[in-house]
C-alpha cells in the first residue's frame, strides 16, 4: 500500500475533476451499464491527444450515478494530461467514492497508437459473470 | 426497504400500465426470450423521447406471457414520463406479478443521449448462465 | 402434472408428425448441431404463417438423426397450426424419442410479429456450457 | 465398446490416409487452433461432394503436428466416401494418435444441405472453457 | 524440464532480441490488453514472411510493461526466423520476465498459409474466466 | 412472342392468385421499396419448399400498391408450384396491372438449393439507377 | 394536378406541424446529410406506432435547416395519423419551402410490418448520383 | 486471333465437361444471377486443390440454364487440371455456347494462395451496370 | 458572392489554424484518400465538445500534403468553437489553398447529437465517380 | 514532364526490384483482380515499418502476370525505404511495363499511422466504372 501512496503524483489522483452527483436509488439488484465512445484525454509524454470509449458497469446499492454530471466528469479530462491505465483507474475510484456501488468495472478502449490498441479493465468488488 | 418505500412516488410504480394477460404453459423448463426493439417513453426531466430495445428472459412455470397484451403493455410507455432505470425494474415487476416465472430477466438498451449510450438489466430469480 | 395432461389437446402434442428415422451412431462421447432455417408453420390463432430458424443440438448415445427424415419431419409443420412454444417443445420431445441422446437442446428463433422478436429454448438432460 | 467394433466398417475408421507427422515440442502448456476452411469429401450416399471447415484445437504435452503433412492428410479425403460425423470422429482419433495431447477438440462445420447446416463437435480429454 | 533445455536451440529461446522497459505500477488488480495487428517475422523453413496478430494481456502488481519498448521488441521479430509457436512462447517468456505480473496471456492469430489459419494461446498464472 | 404463349401453361401465368388492391396516390415523382423476406412456394419438379425475400420497388403514378393485400397476394404462393424465374416475372407481371407504375422493379433472392444461390430480376420501364 | 387537390386531406398536407427555422449558408456548392433514427408517428388505419429512421440529403443554397428545430418538427409527428408515404413527401415538402436547397432527398425506412420492411424516397430537383 | 489458336491446349478449352442443359424461357428481358460457393479444381502446377465462388449472371433470350445440369457442370471440375483464369473464361464459352443469353458475366473469386487472393472477371455483350 | 463576405465573421473563415505543409508531387494521374477518425472541435453554441471522421480525398497536381502537418492542423480544431458546415467548408479552402489540387473532397461524418447524425460534404473541382 | 525526372531519385523509381513474369494470355477481355493484403515496406522518414494491403486490377492483352514472382516483387519491398504515394505508383509503373494491360489499377490502403489511415489509387488507361 507504500508503493501506492509514493506514486500518487504520477497516478493521476491529484489531478482535479468535477465531482459526480448521485441521486437515490430505487430498485434494488440490478446493473446498470454506460459506455461514453467519446473520451479523449492528452497524452503526457508526447502532447498529443488521446481518444477511447469508456464502458462504465455496476450495481446500485442506495446511489445512482447521475448522467449529466457523468457526463462533465468525463468532458473534464479533455485537456488533461494523463495516461490511459491512470485515467481508467482514477475513474473507477472517483466512481466508486460516489455511488458507492456492490461490484463496479470499468473499460477503457483506446485509439490505436504506434500501431498497438490497448484495453484497460479495473474493477471494483465482484461482477457477476 | 424503507427507502424504497420512500421513493415509491418517483420510482414509477405509480404509473398506471395495463395488466399483461397469460395462458396455462403447456411444458415444464424452457425458457422464453422476447426482444421489443420498439420501446418509447419520455425522459420526465427533459420531456423528450427516450427509444430503446427491450429483451425479456424468463422460465415459464404456470403461466406464459400473451403476446398481444405484452405489446400493449410496451406501447403504454409511449406518452409515460420515466427514467431508464425505472422503466426496466416496474416491467420486471409487472412481468413477475403477470406470470410468476421460475426466474426472469429484462435488459434495457436504450438510444444514445448525450454521447452516453445506458444499458439496464434487471434479474428475479437465477437465470441458467 | 394434472395440469399438462388437461392442456394436452392445446399442447401440440396430438398433431401428426411423421416419424424421424436414426441410424447406428459410430463413435462415443461428441456433440450434433442442426441449423434449420426454413421453419415454417402457422399460426392458430391469426391463420397466418410463421417462420423461423430451428437449432437442435444433442449428443448421441446409440442413435443418431437420419438427417433427410429429419427434414421430412420439419416440413410436416408447413400446413399445420402451432404456437411457437408449442412447436419447439414438441419438437424436443419428438427428437428425444426417437434419438435417446445423453442431452438435448431445441432453439427456435422466430421472425418478428408485431415489432417482437420471440426465441423459444428447451433443453433435455444437461448439455454442456 | 462392442457395438464400436460391430459398425467398424461403416464408421470410416478403416479408409486408408496418410499418417500426420509431428515434431518436438518446445514449451509447455499452451493451446493451438487450426482452422482449415478447405476441407471436402464425398457423401457416400449420394455421391456428391461436401464442403467444410475443419477446426483442430489441442494442448500439445511431447509433439505438435506438423502442418505441411496436416494439409496432405485434410487433402486426402478429398474423394473418399465418409459421412460428416465419421470424418470427425476419425480425424480426431488420428489426431490423438499423432500427437498425444493433453486434450484435443475438433469440430466440423459443413455447408448447407437439404437447407440444413451441420456443426459436429468431437472432444478428448477436457478443453479448457 | 530437462526436455525443454535440450530443444534450447531450436525453440528461439537464444534469438537476441531487445529488452522490454517497464514503469512502476500505481493501481492495484486491474487487467491491460494490448492488441499488435503489426506482427511480422520469415518462416525458418520457408525464408517467406509471416504475418500476424499478437494479442497481449496480463494483471500488472508492480510493473507496467512500457508501450514505446514494446513496439521495439515486436518490431525486432521482423528479420528473424522463428516459427509461430515459438514466437508467442518465447514472447510470453519475456512479457513475464520483464513485467513479473499476477498473471499473462499471449495469444498469436497468424494470416492464412496453404489455407490454413493458426492461432497459438500461451498463458502464465490463471487469468480469470 | 410466338413462344411465349406456346409456353403460357408452364409460365406460371394461369395460375390462380388474389388481386392486389391500390389506393389513390398522393404525391407524384417519387419511390417506394417494399422488402418481403417470408416468400415461400413449392418447387414442382421436387414438391419441395422453396423460400425467398422479395423486394419489390416501383415509382408510383396515380397508383399505390395496398401492402395488406400485398402480404395476402405473396402469401397465396405458400401452396403453390411455381420455378424461381416464373414467380418473379409472374409478380412483376401482377404489380404493373395493378399499379400501373412508372416503372417497376422486382427481385428475388432464393434460399439455397444445391450449394447454389440464385436471384432473378425482372424490370418494366426504366428505374432510375 | 387536379387529383392532388382532391386527395389533399387524406395526403397528410393539412397536418399541423412546427415551422423549421434555418440559418443563413457560408458556403456554396456541399451537401448536407442528417440521419434521423427516432422517428415515430401513428398508423392511421391501425392506431399502432410506426417507427423509422428519415434521411435528408440536400444542397443549401441561402439557407440551411436548423437542426435543433429539424428535431422539433420530427418529435412532432410522435402523436400525430400519417403513412409512411404521405410522410416523407410531407416531410420533402416541409424541407423544401424551409431551406429552398438546389435539390433534396428525403428517405424514410420503416420498421417491419406484418412481415413487410418499407422504404420510400421523395426527391426535389436533380441529386448528384 | 492466332495466337488465340495456338494456345488452344493450354487454355483449357479442349478438357472434356459434361454439357449444360437448357430449357424454354418463358419471359422476356430479365436477369439471372446464380452463385455458385462450392467450385474446386486442381491447380496444374502444384497438383493442389483451388477452392472458390462461381458467380454467373446473365439475361435469358430463348433459353435458361438448367440449374441440375449445370451444377454438374461445375462438379465436373472436381478433378480437373485448370487454371483460375481458364476456368472462369471456359465457363463463360460454355454458358454462352448452351444459353445463347443477350449478355453473360462470369466471376470466380479464388481462397487466398500465398497470401494473395484472385478474383476474375470475364463478360459477353454488355451487361446493365 | 456579397453575401458570403458578409458572413466571414459567422464562416469560421478568420479562425487562425497552422498552415499544412506540401512536398513536390512525383507521379502524375492518381488519387490520395486520407480517413482521419480523431476530429474534435466545440460545438460554439452549447460549448459541448464535437466528435467526427474526417475524410479527404485529392488529386495532387505539383503538391502532396504532408501528414504530420495536416495531422497538426486537424489537432488545432480541439478547442476551437466552429459548426459543422463551417469546419468541412473551411478545411476545404485550406486543403485547396496548400496543395492546389484537380479536384479535392472533404466529407466530415460527426457523432450523433440529439438521435442525429450529420454528414458534411464538400467538393472542390470534379472528382471521378 | 520535367519536373518528373527532376524528383526521380526521391519518386523510388531507382530502387532495385525483381522483375515481373508474364505468361501468354489465352482469353481476349476479361478483368484479374489480384488482394494482396502483406505489403510492408520501410518509412524512409521514421524508419519504422509500414503496413498495407495491395489491390491490383487489369486486363491482360497478350500477358498474365505471374502470381509466383508477382509475389517475390512484392515481398522485395520488405527492407525498402519507400513512401505509400510512392510505392504504389512505382508498383503500378512495373505492372504495366511487364503486363503491358489494357488498363491497370492499382489501390494501396495503408495501416493507420498517427490516427490518419491512407489509400492511394493510381490507374493507367481506363478501367471500367
Amino acid at each position: 500500500m507504500k508503493e501506492y501512496n509514493e506514486n500518487h503524483a504520477k497516478s493521476g489522483v491529484s489531478i482535479k475533476l468535477p465531482a459526480i452527483e448521485v441521486f437515490p436509488n430505487q430498485y434494488p439488484g440490478y446493473t446498470i451499464r454506460i459506455e461514453i465512445p467519446e473520451y479523449t484525454a492528452v497524452c503526457p509524454k508526447t502532447g498529443l491527444p488521446d481518444f477511447g470509449t469508456i464502458i462504465l458497469e455496476y450495481e446500485p446499492i442506495k446511489s445512482v450515478l447521475e448522467l449529466k454530471s457523468l457526463k462533465s466528469y468525463i468532458l473534464a479530462y479533455r485537456n488533461v494530461g494523463i495516461f490511459y491505465e491512470n485515467a481508467v483507474n482514477r475513474m473507477m475510484r472517483d466512481f466508486v467514492t460516489a455511488a458507492k456501488p456492490k461490484w463496479c468495472k470499468v473499460t477503457g478502449q483506446f485509439a490505436t497508437r504506434g500501431g498497438m490498441h490497448s484495453t484497460i479493465i479495473a474493477q471494483h468488488g465482484k461482477a457477476p459473470k
